[in-house]
């Protein structure tokens, strides 16, 4: 029997969102994101939030989203300050170059860049005397979790608030793992997000749904015009929107997306002490649902027997970084059956 | 009780198709296409050409097909031959242009362009010196059905083909209701498209499934190099391609896609004979699933309470083009209580 | 010797203008427009405009300008209405849909379109329920003289522009050859344009410059943010802004824009009534330098023998559309030359 | 009486390629880059190339053949490699991505980057498994001289050329001061561009030109279709063509274009030791025709009363690194007057 640790998006839904989609579906609804659920959906994140104005609109994938909201939020002479290592800027195929924006990558640690960073970058910029021949950064991209499974702290994200304000840019948060982030986090909650973002978006595909992700504004006077026109154009408008609506219905049920991502937590939890207790070095200390060890080739090749996991990249001569991730669907027997596989290493 | 012949996407998915989603929701599946519902909705889509050298890959919705699609079979200076009222000239927010591609607009007759005005406007086109500055026509864009519900046979295909072939542009056919159009016909099948087509697009969202549109390119030496790339940086890449692929293997396992279309086809003549049974004059005499009549604004208004339907447009002072559409998911029932609504005008 | 009416950009620069750049050509200067003569050639055109809010930039070519100044005055969802007719929608190699814009052509009489024909777009595009799924209009495009030498007349400009103004349209007009329309217009004159227009373009390039476009932006609310940028952004922004700025001083200086103008027309009138008096039928009474004429074949190739002319396109079995243009440059010699030889037709 | 040393495009055009344009000014010639001057341009420096089958279109400015040439040279999916200090990557407005492409930027020392480095680059791309996610590595981009002053020689071009051979990447060369490059490179030369790049430009604007630049791809099979198509589609095609090829047939007459070079250099080396000799320190020693140095902050201001020189950035708190250009237009006098400046320091 293979164990699957590979990624967080192997299975399809969680069984109440599979089930809300089984027990609505000979529902006469209206298209294009009109549906009662869809709006309902909407209103329960609003909630969820505490942020009764926010936007809300379902979108199909990450970086689809990502692509759109960049895109339709900046100007069309603005650039984004990320991570060297985001996603935006190494593992979409740029997909929001091909918008027409640049990616102003800076220097990261484990997947983050700080305040201290953005500002160095901003007095550099300004320093220049050809700010008419320079991109103008317009926003600043985090991930949380970022694509090390780390996390910034509240104070951390206020500090980049903070300076973004100082400085008239945007501040938007890809949160395509979101739930394993709120999960793990101390003290960065759904309205926190809302009162420091100008947009983020909430992941669904890899947190319980089939797919979707729910990209939020949260104030009014930030949402584009024409915003529906703005997502067709982009060719993001699904015809029957209720196939997001009706999951995001269900995750933001009864807390349903926060347990997903608890349940995950715990089962990383878990899957750290196996993986350090049997011996192996972190790569990185991942407080999410994606760990990074260590295992030299042998270790490595002899796991791939049983256990299905991402390799991240060469360590060294004789090591190997890879990842291990789990997720909703993760059950504690896969984690203590690994456990038993690591132990044979 | 409302009638609902408003559209053919009111509906989730057929039955067949949710209970494949339902019965692999648990499976551990590779993401992004790999995934083996996806191989196998490929190959019996194939079989179903009767092309075994085609490529298929499943996109999310049929605007996002449409532009992914066009702008990489063309080159970046190419346009597109479309009738004037086709849905990438009239209705999908410019999204074709937003790649970067022009529609060159051809007169239509009754959604319709045919072989002598894609000629005739070639011939104009050579006639002016100046091509180096103009759009260069890359392919011709058809609709099958078209807005109007119309069909082309297979003659006017194949004399459409020959004019693409002999001044080598692309025939591209937008399959959006692909089924209704497949149970229409009397001689237009799927191999015929993947003989005469470089590429087209199987409609899922209106034909059974609750998303995915299976875009096909019958011939290897059309296909673009790194497609998964492209389709990546087009945003419409899924991250659970397992969604798409699970939907196609069941709408392609005994035959139900074409079933379903000749199902939404049987009560369309049902509604057909209704309407004008009980005096409606017809807009266009649709052969498909799309019926649209011209009542006067009173019967529209009294029509409306207990039936939804789109309204088309203004036909004069007094009467309104409206259209109702039946599909997969219309019964017996659904008709028989319309006609018994259209007694009552 | 041959006589040359073949185009209005055949010679080089209007003798002041040449002189000018070689008068300057030692003076050390500040680049990309921030010289002294661009600044005193902009002080000039608002004068002229009797505009003094005005912003005015100089840009290489009118493709350019036009792809240039469309993008950055619209929303990127904005489209373009145009006559189908229009150098925007026919000759520019789509690049305005490069831009990611759409043209949304109107049917033209003699290369313009009227008040009643955008109204009646807007009343259908009104009507069509779907507004989020289409193109949003948001420019008229004219051009001043059209492809045709037409011209509108101030109550037509002046008719757009209430159209515009009542449905937040922006108006732009394309004047490659603005000078001969100003000098064959009654009653258009510079400040009309600057009064009725959001953007239009003075056309140096055909109009006695080497190179080089005006773009006039009236009002300060409507100059898109960071412009110069943007300009960057496009490619359009020159390091040499000396090169169009020098020229447009000169060309701004007594007069001689209007000079030009009115050289050229007078000499229009001249090869207007050599070619009438010669018995050839005019396709178009154009008021402007550009004639148009239908000789029959075989007078056609014999005028190629010793004249250079524009081939228009094909007007029956026998006959063609031929286009003799005046310019600046052109003498009372060259069109009695030309006289003499109608009459050996 | 004030020094100008800020840059090299401060003047018009060198007195020869003046001369040329008064010359042919009234001259009937076809426009779009069809006349007799550019095509002699072209064949001029096709010998000057060794290079007979090379194409050569004239270009406006630098952006723009940068933007244009990249964009029409790669796939759409395709980046660009080059150094993070490239001025495609720093002082382009975002022109690069604008077209859709990523800019691929890698550590740089003194404004050049090395084989070893593109190496590497690739080796890690390779490594990463999700080539299907990322920008495709299409192209590497040189300048020079680079945006430091700085050279390659013939050994490192050789050694990226053969690294891009190897791995499938166009060559590109920036050549915007390609003339000054040229005249201190002891081994490299026209031909030898030629040789390894894919495409490069000469550049005119800041090498004796008012504006122009010569795009050259030395093998036919690189040409892209329809090449005039696609310069009109970027706004980039010039109705007066002859602007840009009586220019480049001056410069390429009689060796003007490395006399203009040489000068410009034999200028370089005597203001560089009038630098050093008065004691300032060089920032980098650059053997081109920009040489920067690092006054302290008083010795700065004291400077720009009588200097013109560019601001380059803070070096700490007390020195500023400045920029002082030759070009084809500084006379002896001129350093002369400067090495007197600089003894008063």
């Amino acid at each position: 029997m293979m164990l699957y640790f590979e990624n967080d998006y192997a299975e399809g839904a969680a069984p109440a969102v599979l089930q809300a989609l089984v027990d609505s579906n000979m529902e006469h609804l209206p298209g294009y994101g009109e549906d009662k659920y869809s709006k309902r959906a909407a209103d329960k994140i609003r909630t969820a939030l505490d942020c009764p104005q926010a936007t809300v609109k379902f979108i199909t994938g990450g970086t689809q989203t990502n692509a759109l909201a960049l895109d339709i939020l900046l100007a069309p002479y603005e650039g984004i300050i990320a991570a060297d290592t985001a996603h935006i800027n190494t593992h979409e195929a740029g997909a929001i170059e091909f918008t027409g924006h640049k990616v102003l990558a800076q220097p990261s640690q484990s997947g983050k860049i700080d305040a201290t960073t953005i500002q160095k970058f901003l007095e550099e910029w300004r320093a220049d005397g050809s700010h008419e021949h320079m991109v103008q950064p317009g926003m600043v991209y985090l991930t949380f979790p970022t694509e090390y499974g780390t996390l910034y702290t509240a104070e951390e994200l206020r500090a980049i608030s903070d300076v973004c304000r100082a400085n008239a840019l945007q501040l938007y948060v890809d949160g395509a793992r979101l739930a394993y982030g709120l999960a793990a986090s101390a003290d960065v909650t759904l309205p926190l997000l809302a009162e420091l973002c100008d947009a983020f978006y909430i992941g669904g595909t890899k947190c319980g749904a089939l797919a979707g992700e729910a990209l939020v504004i949260p104030r009014p006077e930030r949402v584009p015009a024409h915003l529906v026109n703005r997502i067709k154009q982009h060719g993001a408008l699904v015809a029957k929107g209720r196939l997001l609506g009706v999951q995001f219905d269900a995750l933001f049920t009864d807390g349903l997306y926060l347990r997903l991502g608890e349940h995950a937590l715990a089962m990383a939890a878990t899957l750290h002490d196996a993986l350090v207790d049997n011996g192996l070095q972190l790569f990185i200390d991942s407080p999410t649902n994606q760990q990074f060890v260590v295992p030299d080739n042998a270790q490595r090749d002899q796991l791939a027997k049983m256990v299905r996991f991402s390799v991240w990249g060469k360590y060294d001569d004789t090591h190997t970084v890879i990842r291990l991730a789990t997720s909703w669907a993760t059950t504690a027997e896969d984690v203590a059956a690994l456990d038993a596989e690591l132990r044979r290493l």
